[in-house]
């Protein structure tokens, strides 16, 4: 372990590992693409919505036609297309509390209220949920319902359930982020939100976490007429997205390279997790965390707030995200004060001995 | 020409010929930078603001600092978060009259009101545009002065001089769109805005006509403050533009296929503007038009409007854009008049018998 006692350990970013990137792969897809018999047709201005071949894959694994699906350059604009259509000023949107902080980011700029939801362990808490919606019915519910970023919650069955329930009994449309959902190690999935209810919710999810980020290959999954009106808003922002990239995500697929990338991922971020798991209950044995089946985030609610816990974790070469950017407004305004206490640990891009290390520095600090 | 006489001819997207798309050299840079040292980092997410190596080129080209350079998926996204950025409800941005029928619809969405100043066969009246400032000062002022699309006007050195002055007296930005500057095929350039002003003046520009649309890498120069406040903006909408399209424009530079690329599609291009000046004179001899010296666009103002034109031109076999896109508000009223009346075409992806058989077909439609 002496190599890492010194270095810096960064739990910032949820990144892929850099080592898990296939390059090799991509290039030979780029290539195939480029120089196959559609080569100039890729260079040229792309189709409306996406590459109509990456729509109809994409459309099987969903089971719809690929006039459901919109692609884009990564899902984040494709959520922020969605909100600047959805959204007037004033209008409120749910999230769960914490939720992604450029998501809650996106929507505040687009001119929405973001409030945040508590997330428990299974999902958020229901019953405030219910108090939300009395209070104003959102125009729409983000959620992260697998290996959540950033608290590494899964939403179970039930609760999954509930969500439906209550978008159709009060008429709000639910948007499902689901980029992590295929990285399981273990256990069982429980359904997507659209295998409940297809038409009150809008799935969003992307390949940067399952074969590259750079590629910025994301898409959005909803209702026929839905995804027509974001087509043309998409094509009126960005004429269409990058097709060199999504014709490498065809490819790629073609290739077969797909299903054996996603196991070499498994097989590489499964034993971080353990890896991270074994060391928050080895060196803080005090702090209750959900524990993932999956993805790439563990997180802990510390139990007081740590003075200064960034700078001071800094000092001993441990770099820690502001926790407060993953909280929204909050019903009760108990967002700040949790924001101070909850610290998000990605742990995909760390080898096993960094992330012990780094939560054995985590721990000293905590306790100082 | 008789294997064109019946086939369809279309005159509507200012695409480049699908022939001139170089595929086997960005397969090979592409394949050069994801197999190279950084090939994985390649993958990874990327540098915000665009890929350093390129903003530092681009900086290279207009003769400032990286940090002045924003690179995204194209420049019209780019235009999108600047006008985010910068308007408010209500504020008013002046285009040249018509202008690009895309960036009018962006400007719009994002509230503003868009007023046309009318553009002459040297740029735009000066008279009204005077005028349109006392009544409200813009925002910005967006042109393209150099082989504009869609008329197909440049602006000249005195009335470009005359724009950055009232920029300067009145307080307003200046956005000069220059995607087809560098494919010019005869006569000498007049300067940029920026050359003139660059404290007033956001340069927005692409490879999509120079290299290729797909890879949809945009950029933005500007002041430092400007484009830091843009950078960030751009992070929380979109993360970063598509690294590996990024790398390979880098690469097609170091390899030195920028300069022989460019002289191919001169090549390819000028033949097809002197196909267009030719039939245009040939078979419309009454109608003037802007005689361009480059880019992509050559536009006709019928002296009536044509009841129908769009569709008799099609039972024709001659597929024509529909002119009142390109025309915002008018100080007088006079854009939908204008509109019906306006006819681009753009030359570059059709070949010179394509050309003079298409111009052909506009004229007989025309005297019907």
């Amino acid at each position: 372990m002496q190599q890492v006692g010194s270095e810096q350990i960064v739990f910032t970013r949820g990144v892929p590992a850099v080592e898990a990137l296939p390059n090799a792969l991509i290039s030979e897809c780029m290539q195939a693409v480029l120089e196959g018999p559609d080569g100039r047709s890729i260079l040229q201005y792309g189709h409306n919505g996406g590459y109509l071949p990456l729509r109809r894959l994409i459309g099987e694994q969903y089971g719809v036609e690929a006039d459901q699906v919109l692609v884009g350059n990564g899902s984040l604009h494709l959520q922020d297309i969605l909100t600047g259509m959805l959204i007037k000023p004033g209008d409120v949107i749910l999230t769960e509390q914490p939720s992604y902080d450029r998501a809650i980011k996106t929507f505040r700029r687009r001119g929405a209220k973001v409030i945040g939801i508590p997330l428990e362990h299974d999902g958020v808490n229901l019953e405030l949920l219910e108090e939300a919606i009395a209070r104003k019915v959102p125009t729409f519910m983000y959620v992260i319902p697998d290996f959540q970023n950033p608290a590494g919650v899964t939403t179970s069955a039930a609760k999954r359930q509930a969500l439906v329930d209550l978008a159709e009994r009060y008429g709000f449309w639910l948007v499902e982020d689901v980029p992590y959902r295929t990285l399981r190690y273990s256990g069982e999935a429980a359904p997507l939100l659209r295998d409940l209810n297809p038409k009150r919710v809008i799935t969003v999810s992307s390949y940067s976490k399952l074969i590259s980020p750079a590629l910025r290959v994301g898409y959005l999954v909803g209702p026929r007429d839905l995804v027509k009106q974001l087509v043309g808003l998409a094509e009126d922002t960005i004429l269409c997205p990058v097709l060199p990239a999504q014709a490498a995500v065809v490819e790629f697929h073609k290739r077969d390279y797909f299903a054996s990338n996603l196991a070499s991922l498994k097989q590489l971020y499964a034993p971080r997790l353990q890896a991270i798991v074994q060391a928050l209950k080895t060196h803080l044995p005090d702090v209750p965390f959900a524990e993932p089946e999956g993805g790439f985030f563990v997180s802990v609610m510390l139990p007081t707030a740590s003075p200064n816990l960034l700078a001071r974790a800094k000092e001993t070469g441990l770099v820690l995200t502001d926790g407060r950017a993953f909280f929204a407004d909050s019903l009760d305004g108990s967002g700040e004060d949790q924001g101070e206490r909850f610290v998000r640990l990605p742990f995909c891009a760390l080898t096993p001995e960094e992330i012990e290390e780094g939560v054995k520095r985590l721990a000293a600090v905590i306790e100082q």
